[in-house]
C-alpha cells in the first residue's frame, strides 16, 4: 500500500521538478535483494525515503537526509511506491511489527516526519501547542506532539476534520478565532503547505516563541519579517524524521490513524485518488488489490 | 551624543507608525532624576531602550524587550534622543567607564544588539559565519562575533566599506560571490534591512544552518520557504541585547567603531545628515557643539 502526501500534491503542480513515478509513504513486502541481504526477503517493510551517495561528509555522518547528491523515493531522481514494485536500499528498511497493519504502517513515513520535530527542540509537558491546518497530516502532527503535552490544538478551515481532531482528544479552533497577546502559543507548528498558514502561524506565536515550518509549498510567499525579528521567533524548518519512534507510536496506539483514511483506492482509480486527496484527508493506494 | 540607525531610516519611511522624536542610540549626562535617584545626577551614561510596564508576566521575569506594554525610547511612545533632553527610567541606564569616549559610547546599543546572538545560541570556535551586508551594523555585528570564531566574512556591495571590514580582520566577499553547497556557512546573519538580504541569507548558509535575523524592513518580503523546511534551516529573530558585555566589548578595544563613523553632524543639520546615513556608515549627532 501507499499514501498521498502532500508533497505529491505538490510535485503534479512542478514542486521539485520531478516526473518520474511519485509516492513515498508506503509498506511493502521484499521481493528481490542483492544476494547477501538474502535475509529481507519476504519481509514486510516501511522504507526512509533519502538514499545518499554514502562518500559524502552528511553520509560519513549517518544522515543521509542532507546528502548533496541524494536522491529520494519518488520525489528526486528515484521512481517510487505508486507501482507495483519499488526499490529502496537495504539499509533504508524497517521491518514492521505484527501489531501495525498496513494501513496504519502507511503512515510511518510521516510519522517519523513529525517526530522529527522532538529531535529538534525540546517540548515538555507544560508546553502550549498549536498546529495550523486540519489535514493529514496536522492530525497526524498533533497527536504526535500531544504525546509530550496536554495542551495541543488544532486550527483548521473544515468542521469534519476539527471533529476528528476532537474525538482524537485535541483541543481544536477554526482559523480566524481571535487569539489574544497573552494566549498566543509556545510552539506553532504550520502543516498547511499554504503562505497564509505561515503568516497565521508568525501572528499566534508568543514572543521567543517557535515556529515549526513542516510544509513546503512552490512558489514564493510573501512573509513581514519584522515580527520575527521584534518578537525574536524562532522558525525552523523541519523535514524527514526518525522511523523508530514513529513505528512505537502506532505500534503503541498513541497515534491513530484509522480515522485519517479518506478511501482506499486501486492504482487505475489515480485520477478520483488524486482529486479526493485534495479535499479530503488519507488516501491510500492498495497495489494488488 | 546620538547616531542615526536603520531602523530610524525605516521610521521615517513610516515603520511602527512612530511620529515623535527618534533617535535610540545616544550617551548623555544625568541631568534631573526623582529625589531617591539622586546618586545619578552628573553621571554620564547610556540607556537600555525598553521601557517595561513593570506589571506584565515578561517584566517579572525581567524581560522589558517583550513587555506587552513597552515603550521604547525614539521608536513606539516615548521621545527619543535626536533632542537636548530625553529621558529614561534609572533601571534603564549604565554609567560608561572613562576608557570609553563619547563616540565609542553611542555605539553600545547597537553593540548590545550584536550581543543578543551570544544569548540565542553557541558559536563556538569553529564556526564559519557570514555576515551579508557591510553598513554599520554589519560591520559591527561581524566584529562581535569575530570575537567568538575566527572565521567570518562580511558580503557586501561597497568597496570602500568592504575595505574597512578587512581592516578591521575580516573576511570578505562580493554581495554576489558564489558559494559553492560545500563551502555553505554554519552561521548567516542578515543585516541588511532588504529582501534580498534574508534571500541571500537562507541561500549560503549550510543545512541545519542558522540564519540570524538582525534587521527589520518595511514591507513584506516575498521568501521562498521550500529550501528552509528542506535544508531544515533555523530562522532566528534577534533584537535587543545585553549592555554590560557591549560596554566590556568596546572598552577593550576588541570591537572598534571609529572606523564605522562617516560624519559628526548637529543637530540642526538633520537633513543633511540622514542623506549621508542612507548612503555611509555611522552618522553621529552632537547635540551640544
Amino acid at each position: 500500500m501507499a499514501g498521498i502526501c502532500g508533497t505529491d500534491l505538490q510535485i503534479l503542480e512542478g514542486y521539485a521538478g520531478f516526473d518520474g513515478i511519485p509516492g513515498h509513504e508506503f509498506v511493502g513486502i521484499v521481493d528481490r535483494t542483492p544476494a547477501d541481504d538474502e535475509r529481507w526477503i519476504g519481509k514486510r517493510v516501511v522504507g526512509e525515503i533519502n538514499i545518499g551517495c554514502g562518500q559524502c561528509s552528511w553520509c560519513r555522518q549517518g544522515v543521509k537526509e542532507h546528502c548533496e547528491n541524494r536522491s529520494v523515493l519518488g520525489i528526486r531522481q528515484h521512481g517510487g511506491a505508486f507501482a507495483e514494485f519499488t526499490s529502496l536500499p537495504a539499509v533504508n528498511l524497517h521491518e514492521v511489527p505484527d501489531s501495525i497493519d498496513d494501513e496504519t504502517a502507511v503512515f510511518v513515513e510521516p510519522t517519523a516526519a513529525a517526530c522529527r520535530i522532538f529531535d529538534q527542540m525540546t517540548i515538555d509537558a507544560v508546553a502550549r501547542v498549536a498546529v495550523v491546518g486540519d489535514g493529514r497530516m496536522g492530525l497526524l502532527t498533533a497527536q504526535v506532539l500531544h504525546t509530550a503535552t496536554p495542551d495541543v490544538t488544532v486550527f483548521g478551515r473544515h468542521a469534519a476534520k476539527l471533529a476528528i481532531a476532537r474525538s482524537l482528544g485535541l483541543q481544536t479552533a477554526t482559523s480566524d478565532t481571535a487569539v489574544s497577546p497573552s494566549s498566543r502559543f509556545d510552539i506553532v507548528v504550520d502543516v498547511t503547505g499554504r503562505p497564509e498558514g505561515m503568516r497565521r502561524a508568525i501572528e499566534i506565536v508568543r514572543p521567543r516563541g517557535t515556529v515549526v515550518m513542516k510544509s513546503t509549498f512552490h512558489g514564493e510567499a510573501p512573509i513581514e519579517s519584522w515580527p520575527i525579528v521584534v518578537d525574536e521567533v524562532v522558525l525552523l524548518g523541519s523535514r524527514c524524521g526518525p522511523f523508530r519512534p514513529a513505528i512505537e507510536l502506532l505500534g503503541s496506539g498513541a497515534v491513530q490513524v484509522k480515522p485519517l483514511i479518506s478511501r482506499i483506492a486501486r492504482l487505475d482509480e489515480f485520477e478520483s485518488a488524486f482529486a479526493e486527496a485534495r479535499r479530503g484527508l488519507k488516501v491510500l493506494f492498495a497495489v494488488n488489490r
